[in-house]
């Protein structure tokens, strides 16, 4: 095998960057418009859409720092928008949902991100739209298989 | 417009999920045979192939959270995989490079990395890896256009 590692052409650096990109300018407008960081954002989408989860189920739905993240759920709480329950007396589960004001936010950004997303495929043709699809499908599932690799076709402990 | 987030099809939600996805995949290998967290192995392969950035730029590069980065960078000088130097007296701005040892590991990593490419790619067809590759930068193009976006176009400041 080759040693010769072309950052710009390596898939999961590729991913990242796009993925960056992508949550980064339509966050650049949430925030100019609603007081949203990506973190808050992403949120109250997955409170929205999941309601009841836990604080460390949210965060996991998020795969984003946890320290960010519990500093999103914080400042939430705070604002009014996120509502939180424990369901234990000794505090040990908390629940989140949405609160009014987060709901009537939610559905505010909502359709604003849908029409990001639809400007962002635009130049897309219907054909690459469904590949791209498939591919996200396809990848996605590979990689989860990848997390608990077989041993021995790794390369040796070093 | 509908307020119906589907959040799991929604684009920039499932292109962070599958970039932590393969990242972390990836990752996991890493860490178990070379001792390299995600923010470590990452700033190894950009100041691998950039060499001379300083810590501001690779920071830059990783896209990732600049904490994590830079207790990755400390990790890495410690451990003797990263040589720092400073280009002013004043320490202003620091030039990172791979040591030899550094080098050495990113020699060993690179075809690794690459190897698990292939595999995650192993299952689509010539035409998806074609498509993925013409999508990623189409949708990268758009996504950097928006981080500027004309006033006009958006909704109204509240």
């Amino acid at each position: 095998m080759s040693n010769d590692l072309n950052l710009e052409d390596f898939l999961p650096y590729r991913l990242a960057i796009l993925s960056h990109s992508v949550s980064h300018s339509i966050a650049t407008v949430y925030y100019d418009r609603f007081d949203l960081s990506i973190p808050e954002w992403r949120v109250i989408a997955i409170v929205g859409r999941f309601p009841g989860l836990s604080a460390v189920e949210v965060a996991e739905r998020t795969v984003m720092d946890k320290v960010a993240v519990s500093r999103a759920v914080t400042k939430l709480i705070k604002n009014g928008r996120i509502d939180r329950q424990f369901a234990d007396a000794d505090r040990r589960r908390s629940i989140l949902n949405l609160s009014e004001k987060g709901l009537a936010l939610h559905n505010e950004v909502a359709p604003f991100a849908m029409k990001m997303e639809a400007d962002l495929l635009a130049d897309l043709t219907e054909d690459e739209v469904e590949v791209l699809d498939t591919v996200i499908d396809k990848l996605y599932a590979k990689a989860q298989l990848f997390t608990a690799p077989e041993p021995e076709s790794l390369p040796q402990k070093r």
